[in-house]
């Protein structure tokens, strides 16, 4: 099934919250096996949110608006369902003595205004919300199911999964099934181009790309009767790209590196420490997010002074510090002091402003009882992102150095 | 000017990634004085795109899109463009020269995917992107403005900043200021309750809440002719605010706590230095996040582990590490290792699992030369939540402690 989803809310337009409501509806349909083609967003505009009920009622079997059923006066959803489907609007005399207790209850009076949450386009069902005083719509018109739900994510999730969904999986749709494939070490460029007729051809099972920080994401996306088949279908293309894509490909779907580096560490009974300047612990944070690293990362040190990296680390020339022997001898350093199996190190330049070396240069270090390599890169972009560049790629080297193969 | 934002991405349909860019850009274009009535989202599906884009440009002044502008095969806003214009691609024999270059200063070969990224269509212009390889473009079409932009957030922002709004705001626009109080220490419901009339009431200027890992941002949005009529609308009420909120707010607009804290340490010519357990590096990580943190921040300890805050940092008893004299232990013996002036320390439990105390337990230690002091706090949530409050809280009772506010 088709499925579209309006936001309601000038907010949204404005930037003063986030559309985490589509992502969060988006992600839960696709899960449940529908298909979406498009998302709209929508300020609290009478005219403007029929217009974009119309279209939506237009390309897609199922729509699912969030926001504007509240009780204030920019609460425009209500109207906009009237107005779009040439419905006139009831009220639930049940529903008013149902929200007066609910006030009641709380010791509150009800506000006049607070009524307007017991209307509905004559045909539309009330969608009971446990969590807040505004029901849920749902409206089938003209072959097309619509629904309302509050803007209110805790609501709104509540009325996606209990009401919502059910509604839509009515008649038995298909299953919509992704794997995804990790990778790192290869710009998203090459990656492209080794799967370019895969991707060009792909219809079902599909490909899809997705980048960021130094890690590049293959989302291959099966649609079949049932989850079985879809798995068939995912399984050869899935082996075709791990066979085009070798050693750059690390882990599948959650397995992040930090969870397969601790894995690894733990298999061989090791444990981890980190040196960092440049990432000021982004590193050491980035280890210590997942639950349960702390049976395996004993520390880390933030050495961000030149002086420091002596004092803390016993590096022995401070004089330059962006090179392969400081991030040698900090990855060592840390070993020492955090009596740790392996230690990686990351010393460079984030910028703005150019010191030693050129604004991206960047050395990482890892040591493990099998000895000490030291990798330079060089990363584009602001401060942000050189940080998170590096932390991404020393989490990688040291998972490389961790397994045996030393990185080329 | 009316501006109609497009994302352009199957992964924001899939609820894989939230569509933050179209609130980064609604933000910038309101504060530019801009209208925006919609915005849309659409998969890398060239007719849905095609048919988008016709959309926007049917009712908007200019439209920018985000998105689908990289080397890949799946980055489809180029061809898009071209056929919702009906103009030829074209490709730039400069930009594709200048990728070369690209590629060589990083010593990587540039395939030929990459190529993709110096096609444009005709009678656009290309917009210099020096974060990443893809180039925005910008193309006037009857009428409207059509900016394409990456989707990768640093880029698209610089792009916005400085291609983008420029290009806009070059017609009288009337003028949107806001000005955002920043406060920290009192909950959103009291801080709301404390607004409530001045919320209700607020027209122009207006108001709005945004809440964050324990801060709270008060914004206040002005409509005017000009800049000058635009802050004589808000200065009384950022007066009120303020006068309200007593010793809660900290500071206004891009004032970040970081910042502060940094600013009052300059002042005094102090260093700093960080002792981090449960947060795992993620303090040190917000100081040094800064440019030019390098003249105050000397480094960090991540002791994640018992032993570890003994060795490296002196803790005295390591048996129990969750209370208050492990975290002053713990800054006391971070001032020493880094000799630094001034240190705080985070010891507590992230959960999911309680240890020693319950999960959302937190003792956070500052050391100055005027004294030691820790406080005790309960953070509800998940691991990482409860993490990034820490670290909130962490900065704002060590700017206390350091502009000798002692907290209460």
């Amino acid at each position: 099934m088709i499925v579209e989803v309006v936001a309601v809310g000038t907010e949204l337009l404005l930037g003063q919250i986030t559309n985490t409501n589509a992502a969060v509806i988006g992600a839960a349909l696709a899960a449940a096996g529908h298909d979406a083609h498009y998302q709209q967003v929508v300020g609290d505009n009478l005219d403007r949110i029929v217009a974009t009920l119309k279209l939506a009622m237009s390309r897609a079997d199922a729509v699912i608006v969030t926001g504007g059923i509240g009780p204030t006066q920019d609460d425009l959803t209500r109207e906009a369902l009237c107005a779009a489907t040439g419905r006139q609007m009831l009220e639930s005399a049940e529903y008013a003595e149902h929200l007066r207790k609910w006030f009641e209850a709380r010791g509150r009076t009800m506000s006049a205004s607070n009524l307007r949450q017991a209307q509905y386009p004559e045909g539309a069902v009330m969608l009971p919300n446990p969590k807040g005083t505004a029901p849920g719509l749902y409206l089938e018109h003209g072959g097309v199911k619509v629904f309302c739900v509050p803007g209110v994510p805790a609501e709104m999730e509540h009325l996606i999964h209990h009401e919502v969904l059910p509604r839509l999986n009515d008649h038995g749709e298909s299953v919509l099934l992704s794997r995804v494939i990790r990778s790192w070490g290869k710009p998203e460029s090459e990656v492209a181009e080794l799967l370019d007729d895969l991707y060009v051809g792909s219809v079902n099972p599909s490909l899809a790309f997705l980048a960021g920080s130094g890690e590049i994401k293959i989302r291959i996306t099966a649609k079949a009767p049932d989850e079985a088949t879809a798995r068939e279908l995912i399984e050869p293309m899935e082996a075709e790209v791990r066979a085009r894509l070798r050693d750059a490909v690390f882990g599948a779907d959650d397995q992040t590196a930090e969870k397969i580096l601790l894995d690894m560490l733990r298999g061989k009974g090791w444990t981890i420490a980190t040196a960092e300047s440049m990432t000021g612990g982004l590193v050491a944070a980035a280890l210590t997010a997942a639950p349960g690293a702390s049976d395996t990362v004993k520390g880390g040190a933030v050495t961000y002074w030149s002086e420091v990296k002596g004092a803390v680390l016993g590096v022995s020339d401070v004089s330059e510090v962006v090179d392969a022997e400081t991030a040698a001898e900090m990855a060592e350093g840390a070993r020492r002091l955090f009596g740790a199996d392996v230690a990686v190190s990351v010393t460079g330049e984030a910028g703005p402003e150019p010191a030693e070396k050129p604004v991206g240069t960047v050395f990482i270090g890892v040591s493990t009882p099998e000895g000490t390599k030291v990798r330079e890169m060089r990363m584009a972009g602001d401060r942000e992102r050189i940080r998170s560049f590096a932390v991404t790629s020393a989490i990688h080297l040291t998972r490389l150095a961790v397994s045996g193969r030393w990185w080329r």
